[in-house]
C-alpha cells in the first residue's frame, strides 16, 4: 500500500500507524508498481488528480470515490487522455464515512458491508474493472454496478434534494417569522426534521451542488410537478385527491425504510413520557435489555418542555409489542403510531 | 364545567373522571349558564357546531381548537348570523396535545405553558376576547392574538409545508427507485428526517391541507420561487452564489432553535458509536447523569448496521464540552458538528 498526499506529517503519520506500508515522493512515484489507485480528493480536484494518474502511465486502474459520477467523466473526457489510458478509469462512490476525519481516525473495517457503487462506461476496459471489482471487496464492501447517470439521479433524489429543501424551508420560515413579529410555534416535529441538515457545511455542499447540478436541476424540476398538483388539488378541493395521495406517500415511505434495513417489517411505537435528564435513557436501556434494536428514534417534547414524546422505530416481528410492554412496566403509555 | 358530545360513554366517563361536572342532553343545554363554550371537533365540522352554539342564544364567547383559523371565520360569515352573534366568536388554536386521545387519557396540566393563539376580528366583542382570555390563561396557557390568516400562513409554513415536501420527496424517490431496479442508498440521514413525517394520518391530513388550502397554496408559491433560484444558481454554475445561500440557511436554522427553545444557544455533538441494542442507553444515561438536557436526537447509522453516530442537541453554556467529556469517557470520539 502505497500512500501520496500533500501532508508530510499525515503521511509519516500513516507509516506509523501501518495504514500504509511506503510514502511516495510525488504523484508518478505513488504509481510506481501500483495495480490500483484511488484519487481521494474533494470533488472539484477529482479531474485533475485523476487525469495526472492515467497520464502518468503504467497499468494501474484509477477510481475516485466522490459522491458525483457524472461531472468526473465529463471532465476526463476533456482532458484529451489516449482511449487506452481512459479505460482504466472508473468511477466509484463508497457510501460509508466516519464522523470524523485524517489518519488519525483511520479504521480498517470502514468499508465493511457498505454498498459500494462503481461506474463503468462503454468504454471501460474489463480487466481493469474485474480488478478493482475484487480491490473494493476485499475492502469488505459491497460493490455495486450502476450508471454514472441513475447514479448522479439517485444521489440527488435522497441526498442533495433533501439538502435543498432543508436550507429553502428554514429560510422562508425564518423570513416570514420576523415579518410577522413571531417566534417559531412549537406545532410538531415536521419542521425540525425537515429542517435538520439547513446549512451543513456550505464549502463541501456547495462543491457537491455544483458537481451534480444537471440531476439536482432535474430533480427539483420532478418536485416542483408534483407541488403544482397539490397546489391543483387544494384548489379544486378535492378531498378524495389529495387524501390518495397522502396514502400513496405512506406506502412509499414505509416500502423505502424497510428496503434500506432489509431486515422485516419496521414499526413506529410512540411513547408518552416527562422531559427529563435521563429519560431517554431510561427507556432505551430497558428497551435494549428486551433485546429490540432500535433502528430510528426521534423525540417531540411538549410546548411545556416538560412532557413530551419519543418515538421509537423498531424491527423484526412481535417488537412493537414489546416495547409497549417495556413502556408500561416504567409506568408510561406507549402505542404503536 | 358542562360536557356535550355525541358518546355517552365518554360524557358518563367524563363525569367520574371529574373532568366535567354536568353531562348536557344536548347543544342547547350544554350552554344554559355557560360563560365560554369550546367546539372541539374536525376542522371540517367546526363551523357548523360554532354556529349552532352562537345561534342558541345566551352571551357565551365561543371558540375552537382547530388548527386553521381563517376557514372556520369564512364559514361563519356566510352562516348568516347576527353581528351580535358573530361578535361572541373567537378562534382559537392550543399549541398542545398529547400521544393519546379520549376522556381516559385527559391531564389536568395539558396546557401549562403552552401557547395557545386566539384570532380576534376588527368584529370581536371586546368583553367576550377578554373572558375568552382569562379562562384560557387559568388553564395554564399562554394566550397570544394573532391575525387569522397570519396564523394560518405560519402553520402551513412550519407545519403543512414540510408535510407537503415529506409526502412528495418519499414519492419521488419510490418511483426513482423502482423504476431503476434500485433499493435505497443508505447515504445519510437527510431523507430520513426529511421524510419522517411522510404519509402521516391521511384523513386528518387532508382535511388540515383543505381547511388551510390558501396558505398552502402561498407557501408552496413561495418555495418554487425557491426552487427555481436554486436552479438558476446551478444553471449558472455560480458557486459564491450557492454558498452564500447555504450560508444563510445555516444561520437561519441556529436562530429558529434557539428562538424555539429560548434558554441559550445550542449545540450539536456528533458521537461515533457502535450500532447495537443499549447503546442509545448507555450515552444517554452518562449524559443525563452529567445534568445535560438533551433538546434534540438523531441517530444515524453506518451503511454496515453495525456502527454509527449519534446526534445530540444540547442547551446552555459548555454543555457541548461537558457531553463530549462524556462520551469520552465511554471510549467512544464525539466532536462539535
Amino acid at each position: 500500500m502505497v500512500g501520496g498526499g500533500s501532508s508530510e506529517r499525515s503521511l509519516q503519520r500513516a507509516l506509523e500507524l501501518g495504514a500504509i506500508d511506503r510514502a511516495a515522493e510525488g504523484p508518478e512515484d505513488a504509481l510506481d508498481g501500483v495495480d490500483v489507485c484511488f484519487v481521494c480528493a474533494p470533488v472539484s480536484a477529482v479531474v485533475e488528480s485523476a487525469a495526472a494518474a492515467l497520464a502518468s502511465g503504467g497499468d494501474a486502474v484509477v477510481s475516485d470515490v466522490g459522491s458525483t459520477k457524472c461531472s468526473v467523466l465529463e471532465g476526463l473526457a476533456e482532458r484529451g487522455l489516449s482511449v487506452e489510458d481512459r479505460s482504466r478509469f472508473v468511477g466509484g462512490h463508497p457510501l460509508a464515512g466516519a464522523e470524523t476525519a485524517g489518519v488519525d481516525h483511520a479504521s480498517a473495517d470502514l468499508f465493511q458491508d457498505a454498498r459500494w457503487y462503481l461506474t463503468p462506461t462503454e468504454s471501460t476496459s474489463g480487466v481493469h474493472y474485474d480488478r478493482l471489482y475484487r480491490t473494493v471487496s476485499a475492502l469488505g464492501a459491497r460493490p455495486a454496478a450502476i450508471g454514472a447517470s441513475i447514479h448522479d439521479r439517485l444521489m440527488a433524489t435522497v441526498s442533495h434534494l433533501p439538502h435543498v429543501l432543508a436550507n429553502a424551508l428554514v429560510s422562508q420560515a425564518a423570513h416570514e417569522l420576523v415579518e410577522e413579529s413571531q417566534t417559531l410555534p412549537a406545532t410538531g416535529p415536521s419542521f425540525r426534521d425537515a429542517t435538520r441538515v439547513a446549512g451543513a457545511n456550505p464549502p463541501l455542499w456547495r462543491d457537491i451542488f455544483l458537481a451534480n447540478r444537471d440531476a439536482i436541476d432535474g430533480e427539483i424540476e420532478t418536485l416542483v410537478a408534483s407541488l403544482r398538483k397539490v397546489q391543483e388539488d387544494l384548489r379544486a378541493g378535492d378531498a378524495d385527491a389529495i387524501e390518495r395521495s397522502i396514502e400513496r406517500s405512506r406506502a412509499d415511505r414505509r416500502r423505502l425504510l424497510e428496503s434500506e434495513l432489509a431486515g422485516g417489517a419496521v414499526s413506529e411505537v410512540r411513547a408518552a413520557v416527562p422531559n427529563r435528564p435521563g429519560i431517554v435513557a431510561q427507556l432505551a436501556l430497558a428497551v435494549g435489555e428486551a433485546g429490540v434494536n432500535i433502528v430510528d428514534m426521534a423525540l417531540y417534547p411538549a410546548p411545556d418542555m416538560r412532557s413530551g414524546a419519543i418515538a421509537l422505530w423498531v424491527q423484526g416481528d412481535g417488537s412493537a409489542e414489546r416495547v409497549i410492554g417495556v413502556v408500561e412496566a416504567l409506568g408510561f403509555r406507549a402505542h404503536v403510531a
